[in-house]
């Protein structure tokens, strides 16, 4: 039997290898480790855009970027897209949600179609089919033209008021700033990675990753029986990276790892990752002072996630839920830290493009994986056919592309996708202007199997790394004569999943075969030259109308 | 100035070259040719499906198969997609039907989203975005298992009745029907052609054709002062395949087109084009005695559609519509008759994939082109954007794939696409058990360019025709090691295509370029070290959140 519940945490921006049970030298993270130790943990994960608002959607639809269309952050979900909430609702689940998504909801198409935001219905098409117990992107920033997001943070900084932060925005002046060591009265924002290693103004307890986690305890001390699904979904260690005491000194430089990135990347620079490295923040993650004020805070952020996530796991044995509750714990994409002279996220280089996932299945069918690791390739759009699959729903794969994770819990070895896909539009970003006319060129592909990673740039040349030879990504074969059949094999790829079918979500293939099997008998026939042409039962339809009796 | 109104004529499965403008030598159509002499015939229009409801689709929604994912006849258009009539009301133009559009509404998707068919929205979701004067199919056999379609030719029928065709069905009975010479009283039906030469039951002026067509006018003799767009949609030549007197008489085997065929087209046949050479409809069409059934027939019901055409241009000419109504003349695919050894449509040779379009438009901006071809490659996703265009609306590129015609029809050269492209799902075909394991692999492209034809059949090797020297389609170049560059190009092309951005509908480019430019002034800078890093105007904004004064 499977899971009951599911409970889907959400870390924003967590590189896969900022986790001691991933490999990293220094870094501990025991809550996340003990939760890998009783469930699988996903080597081969990658999200579908390495950008938070293009790889929720993938996340939240089950759909590849190329099919639901929300490509970049704030680009509108389009209305008649489902989500995992629907898909969850039709089969008995609910599906809530504590904290950021990232939805963009297409307002001019709901107008169009009529459909109210004060509705059930119009709630969910808005908020990316969860119904809400708190959202909160974790973003409140300001600047001359207004604020980023008027809905930004709103509860939070209302309870931080309450608790005597007093500010109009102590989410920023509080959990995202510190203060200058000469004078305690001056903020030291957080968006400034000078400060990255100074204090921020508020306790650990106040600061946002604790705030969700009883914000999570709180919805699943009130819900009903069940079945539910929580998206508990934190921003951290997401920039602004500035994390409260003790966390922001725990670690220092000697605990980063050391720098992935080599002179020849410059040298033989793809024009994107070109224009990508010698940008502002391509530039200054390349620093050595940046890096060294800004890896420790990401690193202390993270050990507060993992304190939160043994506050939880703790909570969450003491109220049963730990025995029919799936934990499934992952990262919208990754973070480059300097590596391959980069910063942030964007491209498809491993610490950007792969995530790392946990899943711990408290049902006796999972017992036989518990502790283990998959290698199996894995993307963002197989939780919710999983989760779909937990509530016992019926597949979906003509809407749903990803595929269902039961079966690597259950120690099957099932068939599997020979290779992962990723995709990126860069048209907001100002190097597209260089790059190319217009925005919709703009686009950036990967395909990835187990040994290769081909990316192509709309309307340039291809790049391929041999991970196997070269697991930093240092020797880009683009043009290597001994490669031309991977690279063709790779081209393929792309080609085959670009024309996939994606968007005859309104009949399923058992539909369509059903259909194939029952088109004869409503008086259509083709191509029938005469009576010996059909079935002798129908000729009565064809010498008249039969009047009814 | 651009016209006032669009009187939209499609009719079903007319061939592009059963019109004596295109050449037919026997086949006389003197008001349709007296629209090409006014306007510009293009003799490269192609259909981007080349079955009825996959290809309206396509013409309604200005897009790619690939992109509405309506891929086949009664596969529900998913809620959400729009078509011209959303358009068209935007730019202050009305969209009305009266005839067939072969739409499926997604009903399911409706009630997800709460849209109530009783309302206009739903009603207009329902009808692919017309507003209805009459939606008549052409559809109403009835078989063992009931109608294929409830409500097909309801009020045609009701009509008929009133005017004393006395059945349940006069549709089937009369006007699908003939007699047997030998017994007047018993039905010769339409379905079987061998009674295709006998004349239907029915006086011509009662038939289906002079029924829509007087129906149309009687549109827009109420037409407030528009602008109004008025989709007119034949089923004829469609199936069933018999005509009234005297139009089943004038023609016979001796007019017909010769048949294109060859005997390598057996021996070399691709497996998917093989598999439909041998369904009923392949051998069937491919027997003299059928060809000569219906072939006449065929041309009698087009000789009817243009006797048709002569009077409503009359009517339009009396009524002063003429000259302010732009018309254009079109069909939703061809049909075989027995060339290839196949019937009906499904398959890309020209037959069947290439259509008529013929464009009258009034305004003096057009004069110069009047009465000349275009040879240009023009897509039938073409016609949305066009009459966008007409109606004074900014382009939608970013929704609408096709692209305006009327440079063409004003004279310029505007700069064009290199290549068309066709898709056909054969899942539902009874073929496709032989050829593919699942009804998502049953899926056919085509890539033509001005010489070139290149046709993939998923999962399977390719075609290529050159149809410059062999204009026929007989000789498959596709293991030719001479055009194995040709080909690369063509597999590139469907590649480029399949990866185009056809979803995000929710941004134009427009927009997304002014979000480029506009991105910085809410507050978030990304890897910024310090003040020195960003405009100075803006560090207010980090030492601290202003108070409102």
């Amino acid at each position: 039997m499977p899971a009951k519940n599911i409970l889907f945490i959400m870390f924003d921006q967590l590189r896969w290898d900022y986790l001691s049970c991933a490999g990293h030298p220094h870094l501990r993270t025991p809550h996340i480790d003990a939760l890998a130790a009783e469930g699988v943990r996903f080597t081969r994960a990658y999200v579908q855009s390495p950008v938070c608002g293009a790889s929720r959607m993938s996340f939240y639809t089950g759909r590849y970027v190329h099919s639901h269309g929300s490509s970049w952050n704030n680009v509108p979900l389009k209305v008649g897209e489902r989500t995992m909430g629907d898909h969850l609702r039709d089969a008995g689940m609910s599906c809530w949600l504590v904290g950021k998504t990232h939805m963009k909801a297409d307002d001019e198409g709901m107008a169009r179609l009529g459909i109210s935001p004060a509705s059930q219905i119009g709630a969910r098409v808005e908020q990316c089919g969860f119904d809400i117990w708190e959202r909160d992107d974790g973003m409140r920033p300001e600047g001359p033209d207004g604020l980023y997001d008027p809905h930004g943070a709103e509860r939070y900084n209302a309870w931080l008021r309450d608790k005597g932060y007093d500010s109009a925005n102590p989410w920023h002046d509080f959990a995202n700033a510190g203060r200058e060591e000469d004078d305690p009265e001056t903020l030291a924002s957080g968006w400034f990675l000078k400060n990255s290693r100074k204090a921020a103004a508020i306790a650990d307890e106040d600061s946002e990753t604790p705030y969700m986690t009883t914000r999570a305890m709180e919805f699943i001390e009130q819900a009903d029986d069940g079945p539910w699904c929580l998206h508990l979904s934190y921003i951290k260690p997401h920039w602004p990276c500035i994390a409260p005491a003790p966390y922001n000194d725990m670690y220092g430089p000697e605990h980063m790892l050391p720098v992935a990135r080599h002179e020849r990347e410059h040298e033989e620079a793809h024009p994107v990752f070109k224009a990508f490295m010698q940008s502002r923040i391509g530039r200054n993650f390349s620093r050595g002072e940046v890096r060294e004020a800004i890896v420790p805070t990401y690193m202390g952020l993270i050990k507060q996630c993992d304190d939160q996530m043994g506050r939880l796991f703790a909570w969450l044995k003491d109220t049963g839920r730990w025995e029919d509750t799936m934990i499934v714990l992952t990262s919208d994409h990754g973070d480059y830290l300097g590596d391959h002279w980069l910063g942030e996220k964007d491209l498809f280089h491993e610490p950007s493009v792969k995530i790392p996932l946990i899943i711990r299945d408290p049902s006796p069918e999972a017992d036989t994986t518990r502790g283990t690791t998959c290698d199996a390739l894995v993307e963002a759009i197989d939780l919710a056919p999983t989760f779909l699959d937990v509530a016992g729903g019926e597949a979906r794969p003509h809407i749903l592309e990803g595929r269902s994770l039961l079966p690597w819990l259950y120690g099957e070895t099932p068939d599997w996708r020979d290779y992962v896909v990723s995709e990126y539009d860069y048209s907001l970003h100002p190097v597209a202007s260089e790059l190319v006319d217009t925005p919709s060129e703009a686009r950036l592909f990967m395909i990835a199997d187990e040994r290769w990673k081909f990316m192509l740039a709309e309307g340039m040349r291809c790049q391929l790394f041999d991970m196997e030879s070269d697991p930093n990504e240092y020797i880009d074969l683009w043009n290597s004569p001994e490669h031309a059949e991977i690279i063709a094999l790779m081209y393929d790829r792309l080609a085959r999943w670009a024309r996939r079918q994606s968007q005859r979500t309104t009949r399923s293939d058992a539909e369509m075969l059903a259909r194939r099997k029952s088109s004869k008998g409503v008086g259509i026939v083709i191509g029938v030259y005469d009576e010996d042409d059909i079935d002798p039962h129908l000729t009565p339809f064809y010498r008249g109308h039969p009047r009814p009796s």
